[in-house]
């Protein structure tokens, strides 16, 4: 591996790796995301799409695919369906959060309305429905299936969890799973089941994406506490200005005595906030060990997602997954 | 047939004649609607469910399983799939039109709040899907999911189309195919193909619920103006006051001289509304025959309905659904 390769991230890898069938997708999602007859609905997803996420769902259904051996043409059909769900869960998700910014662009909901963020997103859910039902797979459409309503249950569930301090670790992986490992593991899932991959491989790829999105999320709540060098930076305590309970919040929580515990039912189920809090909580996470177990945490689900590729084919992909796992704890480490 | 049964509406009589399927669809509803994780969603799917809607889409497809035939266990699957979709898109509805009230009652939108909407919906659109999955019926999936892209079109195309004096006829009819007919004929549609019925059959089936569908809208249309009587009543006018672009107003617009089309822009599209302006609408869609020809056309398509059902085996459940063809339009007779 040359050093031009080896300072690449493992996202540019794979889209290097995989640039002819991300062509396809690309080609197939700008197809399907028209509309004959509104044409708000292509300017809605061209201004969301074309803002160019990271394509990373589709590229894991890709790279599962071709990993375990697959040369025929649905993986294509796939990769655009994940990013068709991811797609339209991030205009609902931007209308339930009244966000005003999404991959530094004004969202949808700001440019339009909520009105079209809602129905566009819808459109999209059906859209992807049509692409999976094309593949002819019954099997990978009972897995989208399920992770669709797991996503759905996961964003119920957060925000009835929100600003509660009863939520436990327990409702924490359930929110994550369905924020986002829901996704990433119907993702590489249905890249194997597609390639006819035999069960135990099926499952390793499910257990990949899983691990590898439980990893992410929590790696992404340690970072918006500055991480464990606790640096305040300049998104730093946004969750806990949103009153998120954020699993070293949620830890720091179950140990807190009393006195502490008055803290945070002030500062995050009352919500009342001034200066010197978000210090005060970085402080009390930090003395009990709550974000030094956030991250042992998240190395743990980091370290499972690589032990299951273990049980896949050797392949290039396959390396790259595994840097990939690395790679989204490499930021806490 | 006695009396006490011509007196019944075709829909008690479906109710009637399909009450033990209904029973395991309803069944089936509850226990799908639930969720483990979070007791928001059957709140709200409760509230909306248990008000009690007609719960005509899922019998239109009980219906057309029975008289095709069909002994099997998946209609029913495919009823509650349809009446999910349908509660589904009024959650969303509620958000998108800002609603206060349905069927009676306050929205969901109004008591929880349009997060819960937006994400209960969702919900209930991956639980439909699931639902339709266990059939392993490819072809039913494809209709489904067909059905549900051209909902979403046609209620962003609704969204954009509203207020706008452009609209035609034939975006017109795009718009109630999404907000109403696709849905009726995917229900009678999947009903044929679960039955296993033949071809014929199949497309006479999707012929009715289209049909119906339209009937049924434009006759909703009307009397939003009163009917063809013209008698203003307590809800006339709310169509008006929306500035919406319902057939009596198109068939109008396109037939306005210059200084009705004056007014018409001043109402419709400026939304400068004042006293009597809805008589004066009313007045115009007269003078032109506007409302006269819609009456037309919505008791075409009844016809339409009832001679695609010709094309169907003889049985009671046809008669009924013929009558049901009538009582749609029997409101502007």
């Amino acid at each position: 591996m040359s050093l031009d390769i080896a300072a690449k991230t493992p996202h540019d890898q794979l889209a290097e790796m995989l640039a002819a069938d991300m062509a396809a997708v690309n080609a197939l999602i700008r197809d399907r995301m028209a509309s004959e007859h509104a044409p708000r609905i292509p300017e809605v997803t061209a201004h969301l799409i074309e803002a160019g996420g990271k394509r990373l769902r589709p590229m894991l259904t890709l790279a599962a695919a071709r990993l375990c051996g697959y040369a025929g043409p649905y993986h294509v059909h796939l990769a655009a369906t994940v990013e068709f769900i991811h797609t339209a869960t991030l205009l609902h998700d931007d209308v339930v959060d009244e966000s005003t910014q999404r991959r530094g662009r004004p969202t949808a909901n700001l440019l339009w309305d909520n009105k079209s963020s809602v129905l566009v997103g819808d459109y999209l859910f059906a859209r992807s429905f049509q692409l999976m039902t094309e593949t002819g797979n019954m099997r990978v459409l009972d897995i989208l299936a399920n992770a669709s309503a797991t996503i759905a249950e996961g964003e119920v569930l957060q925000l009835t969890a929100a600003q509660d301090l009863a939520t436990d670790e327990g409702i924490y992986l359930q929110v994550v799973r369905g924020k986002t490992a829901a996704l990433f593991s119907a993702a590489t899932e249905v890249g194997g089941v597609i390639a006819g991959a035999e069960e135990a491989q099926v499952r390793a790829l499910f257990d990949y994406g899983d691990a590898l999105g439980i990893a992410f999320q929590i790696a992404d709540d340690l970072l918006d506490y500055g991480g464990t060098s606790a640096v305040i930076g300049k998104n730093t305590g946004d969750d806990f200005r949103e009153r998120k309970l954020t699993l070293p919040v949620i830890k720091a929580v179950a140990r807190a005595n009393a006195a502490e515990r008055a803290f945070w039912t002030r500062v995050i189920e009352k919500g009342q906030q001034g200066d010197g809090d978000l210090e005060q909580a970085i402080a009390l996470m930090q003395r009990h060990g709550a974000m030094e177990d956030a991250r042992s945490d998240a190395l743990m689900w980091s370290a499972k997602a690589c032990a299951a590729l273990e049980r896949l084919p050797n392949h290039p992909l396959r390396d790259v997954l595994a840097e990939l796992a690395d790679f989204v704890v490499s930021r806490i480490r």
